[in-house]
């Protein structure tokens, strides 16, 4: 198949994928009267002296936005919100489709991330729960927490944490598999996506306690030159035992070859290349590789098993062990608006993570993780969401 | 019926009216991955490099807000965005239920004019056409004038023009009963709304000669103290023939009930109340009245009649002649979203209303208007917009 061509193809077809509904018949003057002029008054009446209300009335008891700035849109980068419209429709489209959650597209026509918090929280009335998608690091960090602070509805980062959770539920798995312990474990963490720092902090929260992070530079530790905040927080949690050079006691910087050697476990969220059969061949017996970047994955499955990989789970739907965030956030909105949970919380993702391993009851090499066409795994994620 | 009751109860029955539904169906792992990760992809690059791609591409080609800030919500004035959004929900659910324009609903979490005017700039990329609905004057027009400059996607404040057109058609079809021209004809405009103005403005346009405002102090003619900016505009296109006082020679002050003597038309766009007995019958010959606050016209039918209306419309869905906006926003949005319209000019409004007006093939004075359950009437105003 010619995917450039079917994909245009298909898209233009459903030019919108994504249509408005309504519940219930209009066929008399008394059905318009009542529900819309003059008598809609009454709800309205209602939520004003209780906005909880809003809950008993209106489609904010089941409806989430989906925004973005396209900023930071698959393995495409900033290409800006309206060129990203079609990813935002398309999740919008599976959150109902899967799990008869409705979710809305709001792009956004500013990168400037003041303007993007204010114009959020002006728009937020409308809906239970906002999902963040596409947003660039480190504005995603900060825009991420200002909104949980300020709104009074779920509001996630899709990038950061669904891709966290995923990447925990598989690894859960892969220990099962290769017998190894969140304990002992070593985990290198290579990229630059927002996702990398999430991926960190919730394996760490689990209790893997032997993390190396490795940015374009080499690996993160305390005293290198140069770090951002993020990263300057990071060298406090992670790589503690970094490798110090013997005159100056002082922690040498890696390369990428040297973080992965003798690790159990490399993941990898950003882009295509890099990592060699050479170095998947000096990790430690079993390996296990995520390498999640889109649409083309870091290492091709075929070149990381004839390396010696045990297990390569990656962000496609055309190979084994997709890690797709398609798995977690319908469940987990479905969860957060069913039982009106007003934070996601870093123990309901724990919680998340560990339900979806475990709904794979025998995991295999080929199968670590569920697979994105189960639509029973959103009732299984929606049901610790509390 | 008692409709208090039966209002609250179906709405909290349909408790989200309107939902999103999906075009196509996602069944094999080729279909989510075509449609969605990684060949998605493609439709962004599209739009990336011709944003005009988003009508061939996204939701954007047949979908519009209806944005809201709750500050002059029907008859309810400002009860803020949330306790409005049972009537923006409804009005998304009526553009589709009766006209297959897709509509989704945004409610705003402030009143700062130029805050909305950069949350709505902000979000406009989803959207094929903006509706503002339920803004307060004055500061409706300033969003509206701004937000028309600053976007290219057509932006209409329905209270203002829907209300006009309807108001417009209306009065089409009452002048062709009782054999008035609207040349010779006399009008008074009632009010405080945002329709106020536009009424009155199409109304000239249409080539209404004699037209008087009235607000709450008295008659609007030049030289009155304390005008804000829009009524002394409206110094200079209405009630120019005003009353002088013999002695100063300066336009005399008239109160609601001189006013309307000797008119012809009595347009009331405010709350209840005020308008008597008396004053119908000093007006001219088969006088007519549109009294369109919601949910208790300014008079009631029954009572008009009996002091020689003949006729009456109001907004209500009960009684006959019912000018309601729902006649007329569906078929703009469907035309403009269909001839990819970029701006509502004044034509394509007396445009609407005349062939709203002509729809109705024989009028009478219970029937100058069509039945807003007519779902064909949105295609007749559809075709004019272009």
């Amino acid at each position: 198949m010619d995917y450039f061509t079917e994909s245009l193809k298909l898209h233009k077809k459903h030019a919108w994928k994504l249509e408005t509904a309504v519940k219930m018949e209009l066929n008399t003057k008394d059905d318009l009267s009542l529900a819309y002029s003059p008598w809609v008054a009454q709800p309205c009446l209602e939520i004003e002296k209780d906005p909880l209300k809003a809950y008993d009335y209106t489609l904010k008891a089941n409806t989430v936005a989906v925004i973005s700035d396209g900023s930071a849109v698959l393995g495409l980068w900033n290409i800006w919100g309206l060129a990203g419209l079609p990813v935002m429709e398309w999740k919008c489209a599976l959150l109902k489709e899967f799990w008869g959650v409705n979710a809305f597209p709001i792009i956004l026509d500013t990168q400037d991330t003041e303007e993007i918090i204010s114009t959020i929280k002006n728009i937020a009335p409308t809906f239970g729960g906002i999902n963040l998608e596409d947003f660039s690091a480190p504005r995603c960090f900060e825009i991420e927490e200002r909104l949980k602070a300020e709104l009074d509805i779920p509001v996630f980062h899709d990038d950061q944490h669904g891709t966290a959770i995923v990447t925990l539920a598989g690894l859960i798995n892969g220990m099962k598999i290769t017998g190894k312990k969140k304990e002992d474990i070593k985990v290198v963490v290579n990229g630059v996506w927002a996702a990398w720092v999430a991926i960190t902090k919730l394996l760490l929260k689990y209790g893997i306690k032997d993390i190396i992070m490795v940015d374009s530079r080499g690996t993160i530790h305390k005293g290198r030159d140069g770090l951002n905040p993020t990263k300057e927080m990071l060298t406090n949690i992670t790589n503690t035992a970094c490798v110090l050079d013997p005159k100056s006691k002082e922690c040498i910087i890696w390369g990428l070859a040297e973080a992965v050697a003798w690790r159990d476990v490399f993941v990898w969220v950003s882009v295509a290349g890099a990592l060699t059969i050479e170095m998947v061949k000096n990790m430690n017996r079993d390996p296990m590789i995520f390498a999640m970047a889109n649409p083309t994955p870091e290492i091709m499955p075929d070149v990381a098993k004839a390396a010696g990989a045990q297990i390569i789970a990656t962000g496609r739907s055309d190979f084994p062990n997709q890690l797709n965030n398609v798995l977690v956030f319908p469940g987990l909105f479905k969860g957060a608006l069913e039982n009106r949970v007003s934070q996601i919380t870093e123990d309901m993702k724990i919680n998340a993570a560990v339900a979806l391993a475990d709904y794979v009851k025998n995991p295999t090499v080929d199968e670590i993780i569920p697979s994105p066409l189960d639509k029973n795994v959103a009732n299984v994620i929606a049901s610790v969401i509390k």
